[in-house]
C-alpha cells in the first residue's frame, strides 16, 4: 500500500498560551483532510515550543564565565546562546571547532541543545526544545480522538545534523499513540535466516519523510502520513535514545 | 503538494548478471506505475550488489590473525566474516563491545563496512556493498529516459544505525540525476532572518520515506517517490558523505 504525506499549510504564527491542536484542526479541514484511523500526524518541535512558552530572549540572559570563555573560541557564538545552551545541557558530548555538541537534560544529543534563532519570531530570541513532547503529543491523539473518534499517531520532530553526513534530516522527539521502535529481531528473511540485529527506526523515518514537504520557512510546520502500517501502542521518543552506557559515541 | 511513496513488489530475487532494469521496470508495469518526470526511484543496495556480483561465500575466506583477533573478543562474530569487512575498510572508527564501526573505501560510516549476511541468497553467504552506487543510479537514470522519455532521480539505500539513537534508517549511499543536498544558507526564515547552517540531505530523508515501504523481508527492495520538489542536477552520493577533517567523530 502507498504511503502518502500531506504538508499542512495555513497554520498561523503561534504565541504561547495559543490553542494548538485548533490550529492545526482548523488548517487540516481548511485542507480538506480528517484524520483517519492509522494516519500519523507530525508536527514540528518549533511550534510546540512556542505554544508551551519554550523561548528567551537573550537580552534577558546573562551568561556565565564558562559561556563567555566557549564563545571566546568561535567567531561567530554569542554568549548568552551559550548560557541558554549550558543551561539546557546534561553533558557536553564534544567542543570543537566552533561546534557544540550535548546531550540535553531530555537525553537528545545534538547542537546547541537544539536551542535555534530561526522562526523564533523575534531578533535575539531563540527557541528551545519542548520540555516533554511526549505530552505534547498525547494530547494531540487525544484531541484526534475526540475530534474524529480514530487513533492516530503523533510524532513532534526536530532537524538535527548527523555524524558521518553532510546535511541534516528530522528525527522524532516526541511520540504518542504509536511504537516508535519496529523490532524483527528473532523474525526471518527472505531466505528463512534469523534476524539478529534488525530493529527499524520506524518514528524517524517518519519524521523524514515528512520533512519531506514541511517547509518550516514557508510556514508548513506540520504534515499528515496516511498509509503507513502503524503499530499502535503507548510508545515514546525516549525508546529511541540509545542508552549512554550502549552508545559508543558518547 | 502531496508526496506518495508506492512500494514496488515483485521483483524477483536476481543473480549476477541477471537485468536489473529491466527487473524492475517490469515490477513497475506489474503495478501500473509508469514513471515520470520528477519521480524519484529508490533501490535498496543489496540487490544491486547481488547484480553486480558483491557476494562472497565466506568458504573461500582465509581469516588474516587480525580478523581471529577480533573475532575472539566477541561473542558472535565469525573470524572470516571479520575478514571480510577489514578488506572493505579503509580506517576502524570504534572497535568495542562487539561492534565494529568503520570507514569504507567508498567512505561511508557504518557497522561491519555494510557487510551483511541477511537475505544473501544462502547460507555462509554474505553481501557487500555496492563499489560504485552513482554509476549504478546512473544506470537506471538513463534506462529510465529510454523507457519512458522522462528524467527521474535515482537513489540506491542501505540500513544504518546511528549514533545516539536506537534502530536504523536507510540512507542514500548512490545518487543521480538529483542534487542530493539542498543548500539553504542565505535563504531567509519565516522573519526574514538569514539561515547560516541549513543544508537538508534530501536523499537521506528520501531513503527513510522510501523506507516505511521497502519491506525487505516481504520482497520489496524498491520503491517510488512521487510529488516531490526534485532538485535535478547531476548529483552524487559522494556528496552526502562528511570529510574526515571537518568530521567531529571519527
Amino acid at each position: 500500500m502507498a504511503v502518502t504525506i500531506h504538508p499542512i499549510p495555513g497554520i498561523p504564527i503561534l504565541a504561547p498560551g495559543d490553542d494548538l491542536q485548533e490550529a492545526i484542526f482548523a488548517a487540516l479541514d481548511a485542507e480538506g483532510l480528517a484524520l483517519e484511523q492509522g494516519d500519523v500526524l507530525v508536527v514540528c518541535q518549533k511550534l510546540i515550543s512556542k505554544v508551551e512558552g519554550r523561548v528567551v530572549d537573550l537580552d534577558t540572559i546573562e551568561p556565565s564565565s564558562l559561556a563567555l570563555r566557549i564563545a571566546a573560541q568561535s567567531e561567530h557564538k554569542d554568549p548568552r546562546l551559550v548560557e541558554v545552551v549550558l543551561r539546557e545541557t546534561n553533558r557536553i558530548v564534544r567542543m570543537d571547532r566552533g561546534h557544540l555538541i550535548v546531550e540535553t537534560g531530555a537525553g537528545w544529543v545534538c547542537a546547541n541543545a537544539g536551542v535555534d534563532s530561526s522562526n523564533s519570531g523575534a531578533p535575539g530570541r531563540v527557541v528551545l526544545l519542548p520540555v516533554d513532547p511526549d505530552a505534547s503529543a498525547m494530547r494531540l491523539v487525544d484531541a484526534a480522538a475526540s475530534r474524529w473518534g480514530c487513533d492516530v499517531g503523533v510524532i513532534i520532530t526536530d532537524t538535527f545534523g548527523r555524524p558521518w553526513r553532510e546535511g541534516q534530516v528530522d528525527f522524532a522527539l516526541g511520540v504518542a499513540g504509536m511504537a516508535p521502535l519496529r523490532d524483527l529481531r528473532g523474525t526471518r528473511d527472505i531466505d528463512g535466516r534469523e534476524l539478529c540485529h534488525t530493529i527499524i527506526a520506524e518514528a524517524d523515518a517518519l519524521a523524514a519523510a515528512a520533512g519531506l514537504v514541511m517547509e518550516k520557512a514557508d510556514g508548513v510546520p506540520a504534515a499528515l502520513v496516511r498509509g503507513f502500517s502503524l503499530r499502535r501502542g503507548p510508545g515514546s521518543g525516549k525508546e529511541m535514545i540509545r542508552a549512554a552506557e550502549k552508545d559508543l559515541f558518547r
